[in-house]
């Protein structure tokens, strides 16, 4: 199997999954496959990503037809036939029935953030700009409760189809990097566009003042009317998976 | 007088300079500005840029025809009005017969080098990606003779109208910052697409092992055939422009 680490630019992709008539980064990945081995190769990801969303280290694995070929060689050459705005960063041998998303232990995300009236235009495609600016340290205190297993359901979707809305979190933590503030999490999985919802909801209870316990009480009624509005699209990076 | 300090993605420009049915930043601020002022508002810029070559710290100064207005109030107020390309990141009280080109005493430009099969998405559009990846301390050292009064005619375009090619260097040098290449010029002012020249044959001569003091030598020669080709536009940045 070959494991491949990707980066893309999510604006004008419909997510990472292929969908018909939809230019998607999974589709454009196969594309370049296709065109590389001259027959169909489906490519797994360690997990969707929504339209708008970027990484810098997605990964995917798919299975090498061609005997004999030094598997490093696919970055250069993926590299070439692929438009600009995806980027293989890396192509390495994985074991025998390796698969991107179900041997994925962690998966982190970073969410960006930058002041609306300062931001330089090259930071807006890749950021969320906030005319309030919020308190860092007291956004890292309310998200410290963000740790251990914990039932998600107050920032799921009605539309999500998870069995169980538990995840485990390794990590979640705000910082501020180059006049951008940052928040990272790691965990598991997550339920679909939880990120977002928890960054939206975090944004939403520092401007209302609401107390540094607030977010675990939301989380413990299991209620998503509590959770605030959804961060928008362009300030998410799928930023690393790790496995075994 | 107002002076304004912008920062731009050039990406979407035709250049600086307003000219009749392309999309000019001169154009977008002057634009808004007459939006805002409910009159024509002419606006001098520190200098134009090129067609895809950006802005961190571009300074143009006005008149302002509003008495009593809080100058700082422009920052906001034209931020609303203008794209999100352009960003105002300053707006401050300039004194009676200020002008932003005359008055400038020094202009700092950045070029940004990635190494192209390495290079994210995201870089991509503000920098210059480069296969071939150059020795970061010879290039520094080739440039190190870019000091004092220098004829710059190796590095002049033909259609350049200037009358003296003669230019006073303040710094130059190459740094790395997280993965990139950046090279950084200070002088009171430059020769059209001089910095852009200078980088092509830096780089160009690094790559052919030309000695550390080939650069010296072509300033001397005074010929523009010995140049190398001229670097990309989407790695320049106007980075800031200083004044008395």
């Amino acid at each position: 199997m070959v494991k491949l680490v990707l980066a893309y630019d999510g604006t004008d992709f419909s997510g990472w999954q292929r969908q018909d008539g939809e230019r998607s980064v999974q589709g454009v990945v196969e594309e370049a496959l296709a065109r590389m081995h001259g027959a169909d190769c489906p490519v797994v990801g360690s997990g969707r990503t929504d339209a708008g969303v970027h990484a810098r280290g997605q990964v995917a694995s798919f299975a090498c037809p061609i005997p004999g070929m030094p598997i490093p060689r696919y970055r250069q050459a993926l590299n070439s036939l692929l438009p600009p705005d995806v980027r293989v960063m890396g192509a390495s041998q994985a074991p025998e029935g390796f698969h991107a998303r179900f041997d994925a232990r962690f998966r982190t995300y970073r969410y960006f953030i930058v002041p609306g009236d300062r931001a330089l235009p090259s930071q807006r495609r890749y950021a969320w700009c906030l005319r309030h600016w919020p308190n860092p340290s007291r956004l890292d205190a309310m998200a410290s409760c963000l740790r251990g297993e914990l039932d998600c359901s107050s920032f799921s979707c009605p539309r999500d189809q998870s069995r169980s809305r538990h995840r485990f979190l390794k990590r979640a933590s705000f910082f501020s990097q180059q006049g951008q503030l940052v928040f990272e999490i790691c965990a598991n999985a997550f339920l679909w566009r939880m990120v977002r919802s928890l960054v939206g909801s975090l944004i939403d209870y520092e401007r209302r003042g609401l107390p540094e316990d607030y977010l675990s009480r939301v989380i413990l009624e299991r209620d998503r009317s509590l959770a605030g509005p959804t961060a928008p699209a362009q300030g998410l990076f799928l930023w690393s998976v790790d496995y075994d």
